[in-house]
Parts: C-alpha cells; structure tokens; sequence
C-alpha cells in the first residue's frame, strides 16, 4: 500500500500541471538558444583560434584571459580572476612505441603518455610484456611475473553497459593507479588501454598519479589505442616472450600560478543566495578539448548571456565559474571552493556541464528526497525538450566540493554513446560537436538555472556554506 | 476531476512493474547487440562494398541479392524477393553551376539535381535569379516577376523546432513541387536551398515530382548548398540583375523490376499473425546511404538474428521487409501492401527504421488510444535504456500503406539533430554512424517486436488484413 501511495505520489508529481509562466521562459531560452545563440562561435575560438589548455601551458593563460574578456563584454555586474596554483607537466616530443616479436620483425604502435607519468630513459625503455585485466589479477601474479617486465593492462571497457561512463569507471583505475601499483612487484613500465569503447588507432590521454609513491620508484605509463591493443594481446599469444619499446620525454615542472574564471549577475532579491554554473577551463594536450571541457565553458557563459538576451533578471547571485585544472589536480573546483567557505558564502545549487556537447537527456542530482521531489516537479517543463532523464546521482568534479547538507548540485547528462570516441584524444576537436546539441544543452542548463533562481531550494536553510 | 482520474489512471500504467521474464528478456537483447551485435558489420558491407543504392541502379540490384543471400544464411524459414516495378532516373555527370555578378565576374557554387528533374541544355541555362521563401510568394508575384527567370527557393529549416523532422515538413514543399509550380508563372529553371539545418558546403538531393505536367513545360530543378544560399541571396541584394548558370544532365528512363527483400519467421502458435519490421534498402546516390536508411536496413535484419542468437522463438510470424524505392516513388511499400491485401493476411503491427542511425529515444505509434495505453504499459520496461519517448504520431512511409483500423504501426524514433546535416548528401556515408548507438537501435527495435509478440493486440481482432 505504501509502495502504491508512493507511486501515486510520485506520478501525480510528474504529471503536474507545468506553469504557463515557467513554460514560456524556456521556450524563450530554447528559442534564442538556437535561433540567435553564442555558444557555438565561441567554441569555434577556444578551440580553433586557442586549441588544447593544458593546466600551465599557454593555452590555458590565453584561455583565461580571453574567456575574461568575453565575459567583460556581457556586462555583468562582476568578471574577476581567481588565483590557483596548478600543476605543470609537459609531454615533450611525440612517444614512439613498437612490438618486437623477434629480433628485427617490429610493429610500431600508436601510445601517448599518460599525465603526470615520468619519461623513459631518452632511448627508450624496451622489456618483455605481462598482460592483465587489472589490479587484482597484477597483485596475483605477484613479484616473480611482473619483476623487469612491462605490465599491459587490458581490461576494455564494458561494452553492454548503457551509461558509457559507468563503462569508464570500471576501467579508470588501471590508467589511474596502474604503474604505481605494478611498480611495487617490480615493472619498469606500464601500457594501458585506452578508454574507448570503439576500436580505432588513437590513444587517449589522462590522469594517472603515483600518490607519495618514492621518486626512484615510479615508472613510465603510456596509454595505447585500442586497435593496437588488440594486436598486442594477439602477438603476446603467438610470441609470449616478444617485447615492447616505448619512449617518452614527458616531464613534470614546480607548479605555476592559473587562475579560475568568474562572472556574475547580482541577485536582486537575494544576492546573498548564489547559484554556481560551471564547466572546466583546461583540457588534455591533444586535440583541442571540445568536448571536454570547452562545450561547458560556452555552455555556462551561454547560461548568464541567455538571461541577458532574453531580459531575465535573476532574484539571486548567478555566477560563472570556469574552472581550472579538473583534467590533472581539481585544483580550481577545490581552491573555489575553500575560497567560498572562507568568505562564509552560501552556495544553493551548483550545475556543472563536464560530459561532452551531445544532445541533452537531463541532469542528475546530487541532494535529499525533498529536494529531488521539487527536481520532478520541474520535469513536465522540460517535455517539449525531449529532457527525460532526472535521477540522483553525481554532479561534476569540480562543483563536488560545494557539497553541503543544504544545497544540490547537479551535472548535466548528455547523451553519452559517442563520448568516449573522442575523450582526451587528439579527435576532441570543434567538428565533432554539433551546432543545435550544444544549443541545446546551454538552453537546458539555463533553463534548470532559471528555476532555482525563481524558486530557490524545497528547503531553504539560512545556514551560510558549510559542510 | 475527470482529468485527476485520466492523471492518475495514466500514470499508475506508467509506473506498473515490470514483468520480469520481460526485463530478462529485454536485457538479453541489449547485452546481444552490444556485445556480439551484427549490425555494423552489415552496415560496413552495404555502404563500403556495395555503396549508394538508387532505385534501378547496379547498386540497388546488388543490394538485393547481397541482403537476400545475409537473410538466407540465418536460418530462417522462409526467406524471398517480391518483384516490384521501380522508377529509373539517372544523374549522369556532375552538375555545374555559378553565380554571374557582371559578365565575367563569377563564382561557383555548389549543387546537385533533384530527383526526378530533367536536364538543362547541354551547355547548361542561364538566366536572372528570383528568391522566394517559398511557393505563396511565388504565387504573389505572379508571371510578371517570374517569367524567363530561375526560381531561387531559399526558405530555411526552422531552428527553433526541437524535431528537425518538423522541420524538414515545413519546407519540403519547395523541393518537391517547387519546379512544377513556378513553371507555371513561365519560370525556367529552379534552384532550391538544401534541407539542411547546418551552414555548410554540402548539396542535398531528394525526390521531386512535376505531377502529370506537360513534358515540354518540365524546368530543371536543383538544390544548392545552405553557404551557397546565403551567398546568393546576399549577392542578390547588392547586385540584382545577376545570373545564375546551372547544367545538369540528368535522365528519366523508363521503369525497370526491382524487388522487396523479405524473410520471416513462423510464429509457432498464431503463423497468421504478421509482424513487420523493416526499412528501406534503397538510398539516394550520393553518399552510401547509411543514416538512410542503411542503418534501417541493417537493424530490421538484426531483429530477427537477435532472436535466433538469444534463442527466443515467436508466437506469432516475425517478418523482415528490406523496401525498394521509398526515396523516389515508394513503389515497394505500396507493392507489398497490396500484394499483403490480396493475399488476406492479418499484418497486426509494423515497425519502420527510417530516421538514421543515432541514439534511439523511442517510438511514434499510428494506433487507437486502447493500443496506445497498452503501449504505454511497457514503456517502464525501457527505462533503463534511456528509451523515453512513446508518442503517438508518424510511423515509416513504407508500412504506412498497411494500416488498417485494427492494426498498430510504429516508427523508430532516434535523436533527430544531427540527421539533416547528413541526410541525401554526399556525407551520408559509414563513418557517420556511431556504433553503439546503432545497436542500441536495433536492440530497442527487437524489444517491442517481442513484446507485440507474446501479447498480441491489446483490441485483437479476427478480421484478415482491410483498410
């Protein structure tokens, strides 16, 4: 009975009667979304005209004071930088890798460095192969397998799950913490398979840490394309004692000052309460970073510019933040927010837009059962749009430590099938994103902005930030 | 009150449990396709190897017997051609064209003949340039503004529409019947935006028709690429005496035989009972058709192996149907439902794939509002992957010549923003297609084709196939 009374509940919510009101503020976002929209030209500059922003490249510096400027121009009420200390790792050359079956019979293969791996010595390292599917199986084979070897992890990514980042999180972990762990039985190196679901010749970059692993310790990790690593397990079957080669002349430097980048539009009823839409400044050195994360970056300056072209004057603070260094650190998501708690400033909601520029499905949210209910009471809004997908879930890295027991937060969902065709690759570039699904997605963000603003949270608190 | 009663009737459909023999079911097909899913590798074989598949071209032909002799190797019970008379029309050599500003001042553009136009002169035609947003203004201005002159039909898709479908209805008139109407008004030639909603350098063909309009009042027509449009329009602002030139070489030959593709399994308790699942096998001939509606084609055939790979046997009789010529003449969809009419078959529902390849979201249902809750009842069972939208609407043009009043048709429903950047283009080609996203398709796809299976109509009727 409790579980009928509940569904009932739950459907007469989604089934709600939408405000004509709220209805025609979204049509009037999605309208001027698509119809005289800004996100798509300014993609068409941070990638084309700036390209890839690696935290502590000159990208990254050009990024950030173009994006200010831009922001300049809307006539906000506040563009400020915030200072954060990142870290700067530069890949060098371009890696070289080949499978030598034999003496003289070699394949060269497709690798790139993983961030923040060491370089190979300058010739390269060349060693026999041990393959895994992970973790657990390289802590099985133990010390007497691994010892001089280089460690190959092949685990793929699930292909027969739908979410394609559930896919990834069951793989990052080999790319994160492989060649610290395999360092411990012996290796002296480490190729990964790269996140992708799609067979192809590119190899994806990423994170990867040694933790306070000794510097004497740590070896060299590369991530290789998929193809080839299909071609490598196949030749290890043939020729088990075959080995791989791989240079690489990356190199960490101290950390370097960036900055975060901010806009905002004063409340004029509660500027006090302040609403947070964000996306990630910096991006992986290859390909120009469309997706991730420039898509976001326009998409929430796109937020604060729908408001203003449509007339919208929101009751509480909206602010812009475009975060730096999500890729290699979150040291902009963290330093914003110790910044926020500092200045004791009361975050409500925090939308991040970090899953790539494809077709909005929806958003998942971070909060309580009183505030989701209010999120479904917003769902029939969202209808014509085609936005279905309200669940709880994650937000995005860089809003996740705002986290208090009052506020939401909340992480756009696009669509995410072809995501990972492109994710930290040299082919996330500006042609594979499309014009209207990114309109699209900026319109949706706003729209969802828009109606925290008009109705701020199901249970307001008057707690300043704290967690 | 009546309305609280349809809410919550409607929702409590909407959020019925699901039968979990039919969760299984459903998740058995999902891991199939995604894990050892066949369609790509069709998709890969019709586009690369065979190609564009115009009616009554060698590719088509090949197409014929390359899908027959796929179907033949599944091992299903039955499996044939229906013959079909088709329409022959062949493009010939490149089409040329420019923009003449003052004698010798020109620039090119690109285009590409309609299909079904006739030829220019051989040395092409050449003549002042009107635009219209489309065929009420032509009629305003009438034959004094039209005579001697080429009809420049430069009305644009409609951006703010969600559906890019709707879109493409609200300006397809000026492809289709543009020629034939401003011949009317003296016109000699016509030049028509392309349905795209991309800015970009592509021609998109498509299918007109001069009705039974006098041979020798027939003008060419073509359409020009959406920056060409632009260009020509804002010339014709500034310069509007230019001339525009055009040569195309196309022919109209008389009809040949061609055939619907077709194989089936026989439903084990109600063989009587039909289901049709199908798309069409032809394309245009630029590109290789694989949005459209290879990806139709391919996951129409992967219905009917995902049975057979998950061991499902159907109640009722499962048939495959690979249409000929729906492009230009919708000869097989109109063929096979006669031949289905005479013959007193009971088609209970039809599902067409013809909206490309992407992520599917669901299904539009030509159907009663009884077949329709039905419908919906299932829809809790699609959730979790991602299928959200059940509408009712449009079906497929092919299946629509079956509908009878007992009967439900269905279309595929993927997401439409990236379709008409493709759609009867030169870009219409594999590498468009996204894996994963067609085989989620055709995993969708086999889902309702099972559930109309086991459970029939929900108002069944023993009446044999009528309209």
């Amino acid at each position: 009975m409790i579980r009928i009374l509940f569904f009932l509940f739950f459907s007469v919510a989604l089934c709600a009667q939408p405000n004509p009101d709220d209805e025609k503020q979204l049509k009037s976002f999605f309208d001027t979304s698509l119809l005289a929209g800004n996100a798509y030209q300014w993609l068409d500059y941070l990638t084309n005209r700036i390209g890839s922003r690696l935290s502590g490249s000159l990208g990254a510096e050009r990024a950030v004071a173009w994006t200010k400027a831009e922001l300049d121009s809307l006539g906000l009420d506040s563009v400020y930088l915030q200072a954060v200390k990142v870290p700067k790792w530069v890949r060098g050359s371009k890696e070289f890798a080949l499978i030598e079956t034999a003496p003289g019979i070699t394949f060269n293969v497709p690798i790139t460095a993983l961030g923040g791996s060491v370089a190979t010595p300058s010739v390269g390292l060349k060693a026999p192969v041990v393959e895994v599917q992970g973790i657990e199986e390289l802590k099985a084979l133990g010390s007497e397998q691994i010892e001089g070897k280089i460690v190959f992890f092949n685990r793929p990514m699930q292909a027969d799950l739908i979410s394609t980042f559930q896919a990834y999180s069951g793989c990052v972990d080999q790319r994160y913490s492989g060649a610290k762990e395999a360092s411990e039985y012996g290796a002296v190196g480490v190729i990964v398979r790269s996140m992708n679901l799609r067979l192809d010749d590119l190899p994806h970059t990423g994170a990867m840490s040694y933790g306070d692993q000794a510097v004497s310790k740590r070896i060299p990790a590369a991530a290789i394309s998929t193809n080839a690593a299909e071609k490598l397990s196949s030749l290890l079957k043939l020729e088990p004692a075959l080995k791989f080669l791989f240079r690489q002349q990356c190199k960490t430097y101290p950390d370097v000052w960036s900055h975060n980048v901010i806009g905002e539009i004063t409340g004029s009823e509660f500027p006090n309460d302040i609403i947070v839409v964000g996306g990630h400044l910096d991006s992986w050195d290859l390909g120009d970073g469309a997706h991730d994360d420039g898509a976001g970056v326009v998409q929430s300056m796109e937020v604060l510019r729908l408001f203003k072209a449509t007339g919208y004057k929101p009751k509480r603070t909206i602010r812009v933040v475009l975060f730096m260094n999500e890729e290699n650190g979150l040291r902009g998501g963290n330093a914003y927010a110790n910044k926020a708690l500092l200045a004791g400033e009361r975050h409500i909601f925090a939308l991040e837009s970090d899953a790539g520029g494809f077709t909005p499905r929806g958003f998942s949210f971070t909060c309580s059962n009183e505030e989701f209910n209010q999120v479904l009471s917003w769902k029939p809004l969202f209808k014509p749009y085609l936005i279905h997908y309200f669940e709880k879930g994650g937000s995005g890295a860089d809003v996740r430590p705002l986290k208090n027991k009052y506020n939401v937060l909340a992480g756009l969902r696009p669509d995410s099938q072809r995501y990972f065709d492109h994710h930290h690759a040299e082919n996330d570039t500006f042609n594979a994103v499309n014009k209207r699904e990114l309109e699209l997605g900026a319109a949706t963000m706003t729209s969802l902005i828009y109606l925290y603003d008009k109705y701020g949270l199901a249970v307001p608190s008057d707690n300043s930030f704290a967690r």
